[in-house]
């Protein structure tokens, strides 16, 4: 197997995209990517593409053979594939396979969400599809609705508090103060958090990350040929998947993801790294609770001190690690498709010196981490500065 | 990169599945592959899914995470791809890709679509999805106006009749006839197909493929290993994939699918085979015209001369190759994401000597032939026994 590299990443700003389609969007994040590696379309021979539910929301299915056209790279091989919210993260790892196996050289990573164009009722349906549609999403339970189920529990056994999950959101929104391509450009307070509107108790608006229009794409070549392109590539050092069920009430614990700890325990073995190791992460925090409890399950804090480091300052620019320098999906936005991505292009811009105001200092191996569905599926991926 | 083998392959009856979900039609197939390859499901590390519009049709993604669950196979990987019609062979491709590069050893794919929980009016606005939703779909052009288009133009410039027309559904119901899992078995005449209601002129009801629920799924690992399991593995010896227009109108011919000829121009190449060397093919038949134009396509017969080729027989089995023992979409059913892998576990049964009454003599080399959309992809793959 090749070793492989990330020589570019692009993306559109997140956000409420109504002047641009699906295919729009995710031709600017795959030209942006592009010109950032220095490479012409030309040279492309392979795309993988992640969205969750792009025939839902905007009707339109097939979305690798839009992609390839749209970009005019036919007739190329395109593939989509769907995890969920971890449908980036999931193309990231199919396209490292498919340029460590050789199956192709240059490849574009994609992932893209429209989610804007049907109403936010229609849109909390189809991302209950990401749940158990017989067993969670047709009784009602959505997902701020099993996230809360995990926060109370979360909070039960080890005494997390409402406080220790709005510093979470505070970090966020500074950190996405902080980067042109968020969401929410704007801090915000802990109280502000606590008298937001009440979702899923103990979950508020502040806790849970928006809908959101959004692309982003990375580039990756063989390590051998990155130098060719960039000074500053980045190698994708470890790559890691794994399941579990799709409906909360099968597992053995509320407050943990299984998936999260077996991705992550293959992902460290596969970079011969422990959490320590890591200088940068980005965590899929699709409501607070998920912060506190990946930053655990990937094994930067003890089962239960996640919301104590959180409220801490532990986990900021300058902190013990630096997590969701992107501002996450709470401050970035989330566009369940490209999430993946886009924690990819922050770590490769962090590993790469390019971060901005939100950079860290150093930053040597970065991680991202992202969750499909209430943890059904784990992807982790570790970058390391080639 | 290791060469692979099927070794079990196994299917739900094509129809309506009043009775099943989703998941227990995948799970059914999944099993029965399992069963047919004398595999226990602790063995298999890894699975991949081709669905089209789960999302759509039944309210549920995050399929493959899904499947993993219902079959008891947590916390291995699992992916869902999606390449519209061609969902199940873009599946069979990347576990082929995951089984030789090595990234897994015992892999299931797998390929569902559960149709009939919705009307069949929003079957046809999913389905609408698989071709360009913006400048085909939302201007009422639905998939059988798109092939009725290809298939004026074929008969304006070969001379191709509706009579040719028929006689791919007449053949295609005969070999379903003799297939337990078809939907239809039940021959047809050509005076039956051409007597049918019409849905956009030329194309009459029995020239369409239906709408199906159901489920398909086959084994595969390192061909070096595939002995320990069956006397009769057989090896995919070429795979390719290759993108086209998403539209319609941005092709250059109405009356070949540029992406068929060049995903089975690269098969070819892999296998270091012609057309000449295929015993029996499964090819993407949604609508009559849709095989005459790939059996030309494909190579076993000159541009324009699929149609009397198939009104003299020479594709029946016996005849010049053996196209759609199955039954092929018309016959044996579409449930769409099954598709491609239903034409794989078809092959393996013919070169196996397993087909029943619709067994080809001697059959040695197969191909399967799967169309997404209108053509915006087209995934070829060449089996021989091993």
């Amino acid at each position: 197997m090749r070793r492989v590299a990330i020589i570019g990443a692009g993306m559109t700003k997140f956000g409420e995209h109504w002047e641009s389609s699906i295919r729009e969007l995710i031709a600017e994040a795959g030209m942006n990517a592009l010109i950032d590696a220095g490479m012409d379309g030309k040279d492309i021979d392979g795309i993988f593409g992640g969205t969750m539910a792009s025939g839902r929301l905007t009707g339109q299915e097939h979305i690798a053979a839009l992609i390839a056209d749209y970009m005019g790279l036919n007739p190329i091989p395109s593939t989509r594939v769907e995890a969920a919210c971890a449908s980036g993260g999931l193309a990231l790892r199919l396209g490292f396979i498919a340029v460590a196996s050789g199956i192709h050289d240059h490849v574009v990573v994609g992932g893209v969400e429209k989610m804007t164009d049907v109403s936010s009722d229609e849109t909390t349906v189809a991302l209950g599809g990401a749940g158990d549609q017989e067993w969670e999403l047709a009784l009602g339970a959505t997902f701020p609705a099993l996230y809360a189920l995990m926060a109370r529990r979360h909070m039960t056994d080890f005494g997390t508090t409402e406080e220790q999950l709005a510093a979470v959101a505070v970090k966020n929104h500074a950190n996405a103060a902080k980067n042109k391509y968020a969401q929410f450009q704007k801090e915000i307070t802990i109280d502000e958090v606590l008298q937001s509107r009440p979702v899923a108790s103990p979950l508020k608006v502040l806790d849970c990350s928006p809908i959101s229009d959004g692309a982003a794409a990375v580039v990756l070549v063989p390590l051998e040929e990155a130098k060719k392109y960039t000074d500053t590539p980045v190698e994708i050092i470890a790559s890691a998947h794994a399941t579990d069920t799709i409906a909360l009430n099968n597992r053995k614990s509320l407050t943990e993801l299984r998936a999260t700890k077996i991705a992550a325990k293959k992902a460290y073995e596969m970079a011969k790294l422990t959490p320590k190791d890591i200088d940068v992460c980005e965590v899929h925090d699709c409501f607070t609770i998920a912060e506190i409890m990946a930053i655990e399950d990937l094994g930067f804090f003890k089962k239960g001190e996640g919301g104590p480091a959180s409220l801490e300052g532990r986990t900021r620019i300058g902190g013990d690690i630096a997590i969701n320098t992107s501002g996450g999906l709470k401050g970035c936005g989330h566009p369940v498709g490209a999430t993946g991505i886009k924690q990819a292009a922050e770590i490769f811009w962090q590993l790469t010196g390019r971060a901005a105001d939100r950079q860290v200092n150093d930053a040597e191996i970065g991680m991202t981490h992202n969750v499909g569905g209430s943890g059904a599926t784990a992807i982790v991926h570790i970058l390391k500065r080639a």
